[in-house]
């Protein structure tokens, strides 16, 4: 049997439930870490499940952030992404998702959530944002651009990757990055891990052409 | 091995090759259906992999379309939701995937990609944009902002959910909607789906508490 809501149903349920609700409608998520640094050596990681795609040229990623409190009282990634202007978004692997998932605690910002949690910080590049060693894609961005959401006061970040890193072995041929194969995780609502299963790679979508198989490699991709 | 590459070797990439990199960068996506109308009765249905959770209270979804070009050549989504206000975001299902991706076939502003691939427009609350009957978690949505990227001139729509629909039996009394019993399928780079397993739901972390699973009921969950 089929639940509708409407928007006062939804504005009336309680606010931990109406989160979790809300949380799981834009399906899927990516599951990442954030590391950033606040320029005196004090390195952060936090986990974001709102990491989205803008665009490949430039390559660009976006990142909603919750409304800044002050400094002192936390939003240390939001913080230090505008004192260093640079960021990492590292893929959250199934060995160590439950590291990712406590580093969404409240520490302070002299305590590093890597120390905190057990994961290792490697630098690349030149950045003095702090990557995962534990994660497999890893990923160095700067932020080119920000809009604050003004229904709630949250903050869009805009990244262009400087750097990215990933096991030669899961890219195949045509570019696309075997995430699966590489221990990847997708989140749903606000604390479920899923590992995948591909069902299938599809071939790009023409009118009046059946659509083929990448994966089986009887394709019509281009 | 890992593969190290820098802003340059990205830009160097064919346009293809760097599409299919670029785009499994952000991790696992959402899978969803959009469908619109021009409100002359012109229904359009077109799959998204960038919806993105922005806010609980009030109820927003985002979500990334791509440049838009005139409306005689194309950017149907985008232009009727310009037009009518209101768009549906209908999560994809593992036994209907391949209809979903099909719709992003290039169909004229006339013809319903509903009838094109085999799925059947339902509505809901007065709302002039068809949902997806097909599809398990039907939303409905006003538009109620928007953002030009100014690196790609790309389009941030912002959704406030109106309306919401899901099989009853899939809503945890917590407020957790569990997809993955929902045969809601992820996305990864341009044309990978995936049906998902859950690890885990991990309880609300805390510094210096250990993690509890809520899945197995021993939780310290808030």
């Amino acid at each position: 049997m089929m639940k509708t809501l409407n928007d006062l149903d939804i504005e009336l349920l309680p606010q931990r439930k109406r989160g979790r609700l809300i949380n799981s409608l834009s399906g899927f998520k990516s599951a990442n870490v954030i590391g950033t640094t606040d320029g005196k050596g004090h390195h952060n990681l936090a986990m974001f499940s709102s990491v989205v795609h803008l665009g490949s040229d430039p390559a660009l990623l976006g990142v909603v952030l919750r409304p800044p409190v002050e400094p002192e009282h936390g939003s240390h990634t939001y913080w230090n992404i505008r004192e260093t202007g640079v960021f990492t978004i590292n893929h959250v692997g199934s060995s160590w998702y439950e590291k990712a998932h406590q580093t969404s605690a409240r520490y302070d910002a002299e305590e590093s959530e890597f120390d905190a949690v057990g994961l290792h910080p490697v630098f690349r590049c030149g950045f003095e944002a702090p990557a995962v060693e534990e994660s497999q894609v890893r990923i160095g961005l700067e932020r080119v651009d920000e809009w604050k959401i003004p229904q709630n006061d949250c903050r869009f970040i805009v990244g262009q990757i400087r750097w990215v890193e990933f096991p030669e072995k899961a890219w195949e041929e045509d570019g696309f990055l075997d995430l699966e194969n590489l221990e990847g995780v997708a989140m749903s609502s606000l604390d479920a891990y899923h590992s995948t299963q591909q069902l299938d790679r599809l071939s790009y979508a023409k009118k009046d052409v059946p659509l083929t198989s990448v994966k089986r490699g009887d394709t019509t991709a281009t």
